[in-house]
């Protein structure tokens, strides 16, 4: 099997992959719960595990390739502080977009016979499945904590993928880190959940809307108040994760032993190999 | 104590053990939570989990003598992608729904009690137990939606198999893959749950369909609408296996750095040693 | 500080010590779940997470030392099948019931107050906190059910315990087998909980009964029906684990490639050291 | 990049950045779960696995740098058994009360919105989000019950700890002993949560209780029964921590074999390598 001659088409390839493996999870446990009216098929702890698994799996298919981010907001971080060549920034961020964009498609299509069921019109009450809301759609709820929320989570987010794959902070050995990884977004799904629904990732967030916005749900770009929205969880976590990523080195990094250390601990998320 | 002369016989032995032991977790777990009519022991995520962990479990018993298959589709799919021997396919795939038959007759034996109790007729409403109908069940609900369920399913399951096991693309190590597999059936039972049961696996399905047949439920070669169905979830998880593991050698395996690797990376589902 | 000269004591106090904490998990996440009258403290789901931690850090707190067997089903079945001294049964067995003796005082004094309001007079509404009950307390439940299960149950248990500590076996590593046996016993509780409350373990049930009868369940020897049920949960999980054995002896074992591997393979449950 | 010259200033800092991710978690879950009024976004199970997942990560942050306590009972059971100088004992527990404090004041405000709208008085209804109370606010539930179960809870906390992290009882390996730490705390919530919330942590407790008595909540050093409760979650923990210790001493580590070991295993909470 012959070789890809430019490398940075196997890392698009892994961050579209990685992407995908997470978003075929994550909107596809929401789209279950939904849509099982009874309850009888998962509940808020099955989005949140869902959601996890996705993220430790996605990583796996990635991490060899490209590093597996699979989030605009860590990629962002990884070029402010650890190094990751900002020229790379933008084709991750297409590629991860991309393939939350064909995921979420799957999940329409596949689960468009439930969500016809419960919800003909394809109205506000099953767009959730595919991107976020503030306060998840409770009437009237504020974007400014929404904004708020989004900062804090994704700050929490990168401030510990920092903290478990910065090599001379003792990360998770034998290749475990992404199920810590996993865990981590686990907890911040139970957690931080409630004021904006975890978007903590642009990509996640925006890729699945644009699929439902083209496959019958034309309020798609706002939320429950008929505000524009869809910045928010674009804007706010770009934004946390800047602050997440200067918070490990203030408080964690530049304490750390070895100097000889900072080269070589440069942009390793999830004990990536590039 | 004295070797089996023939190695094959130790890797059908394997296969039946490892099937064994994951459907006496996974079928035994929907016969807790279906029986217990007041929903106290057990809930859609202990059933998520349970098989999850079945799987964790048989491919632990299984890997060092079969390479831990377990599903004929995984099965196919290794022999057509990873130089697995096709002439092996077909024991592997009688030992595997020969374990899962047994474990079904176990379950049936265990729990004909509590079964008896709340389904005495042994109708559609404990058949679930056994094996998976078009949306668990939904009246109506149709094949077409379940059999393209079961293709992205299936891909998804072999697909992640395969980025959990090709050696050079950074599996887990000290010998954890088998829990990193289970979460993905975790995860695949709370997303991918809510069509067609996420049968994802032929043996699975037809071994236990086979044992309930055979022991009261008549019906049990078909769906809720009384159409014939025991094949889908035969025939639509090996198509979405070949899928899967075709998508792997595009997005990933081709891109992988070192053409040394292949031979190696052949037919190692969570780190076998054959 | 000076070293046992015996160094069965050492064996002995942690067989005491693991037992105990598997205890105080076991016995103290029913008491919380079943004096939260609304439920609002834990369900089944936690249930079977704490049993299963329980046994983690149980095994983790002895194997250095014992082997963590913390079973006397186990311990019994590794006398039978992997070279585990006879002589030590007798004396294993007791550290390990008097650790879930004690285990299960502490739980009644710590949970006095809670069982007092919702069960006043000690009855078998609360009974279960301490020790098993066919079908749970189902009115009329056969203890024929009940004996196949703990037989069934048991066999799985030692089967895949077998599974996980025979070195030729390739079990896990980075000493992170514990974590797999807990996530066994974690899918036993979800599976194998209903028809016997899943006792699995001598020690487990005898121990806690006794205690419990001597602190005002004076019924705590019988079942729900009024029968004598306390050697139930004794008798036939010595008998299923026995049959795991052996069954995991002829599947598996005598198929492993290497008759060298047969010494170093004994008696090693939970990567023991002794 | 500068290394700080006294390195005592990079273990204040991690046990400060260790205890807010923890306290991040925990007290968001709670909050999470008591603002949703329809249990939609979590329920019990949520907030035991919350709770430890926030112990793996805030480990994994600090471990390197300071050992990971995160907890003023550990850390004073660590100097009382394992070696760990008295005299840093003061700042680390300054650490991990301000960490647990800013932490807390955090969610405070990210909460505001929902809290207010659940409970725009700031009484006892959402107090627990931030502290203690003995049985979860049963009214009348009595301070001795609390008492004797902080003193448990923390003594199989410390116990267990001692077990996980002493290198000649056999730790988790591969640095995934924060792992199992956290399944530890999720055991706890799961099993020991029900008499007084377990804090188990002098740190977790004190600091939220007074982010919340600036932000609104006057009583919050007072119980259900209006009597001084503050002080309880500091006193039981420590006391419970040292006889947690001693147990281990005189169950597990006076047995283990090697004299020469116990240099070596002084103050190793996960893995540290201070």
């Amino acid at each position: 099997m012959s070789k890809s001659r430019n490398p940075l088409v196997g890392e698009l390839c892994a961050e579209f992959a990685g992407t995908l493996i997470l978003i075929l999870f994550g909107t596809a446990v929401v789209a279950q719960v939904v849509t099982s009216t009874d309850g009888s098929l998962g509940d808020h702890d099955s989005i949140a595990w869902a959601w996890g698994i996705g993220v430790t799996l996605g990583v796996y298919v990635s991490a060899r390739l490209s590093g597996g981010h699979l989030n605009p907001a860590v990629t962002i971080a990884l070029a402010a502080f650890k190094g990751f060549s900002w020229a790379k920034v933008g084709p991750y961020v297409v590629a991860q977009t991309l393939g939350a964009f064909v995921a979420a498609l799957i999940v329409r299509i596949s689960y468009a016979e439930l969500i016809g069921t419960v919800d003909p019109g394809h109205t506000i009450k099953t767009q959730g499945i595919f991107s976020t809301l503030p306060g998840n759609g409770i009437d009237g709820f504020s974007m400014t904590t929404a904004f708020v929320d989004q900062v804090v989570g994704t700050a929490i987010l990168v401030f510990v993928v920092f903290a478990l794959t910065t090599v001379w902070n003792n990360p998770p050995m034998a290749n475990l880190g992404p199920v810590v990884v996993g865990l981590l977004v686990v907890g911040l799904g139970m957690a931080w959940g409630a004021n904006a629904g975890y978007a903590i990732n642009p990509a996640r967030d925006l890729g699945p809307r644009l699929a439902s916005l083209m496959t019958g749900y034309g309020d798609a770009l706002s939320d429950q108040n008929g505000d524009l929205y869809f910045w928010l969880p674009i804007v706010a976590p770009i934004i946390g994760g800047l602050i997440g990523g200067a918070l490990f080195k203030v408080l964690i990094e530049m304490h750390l032993t070895a100097g000889i250390a900072e080269d070589e601990a440069v942009s390793e998320p999830a004990n990536a190999h590039r």
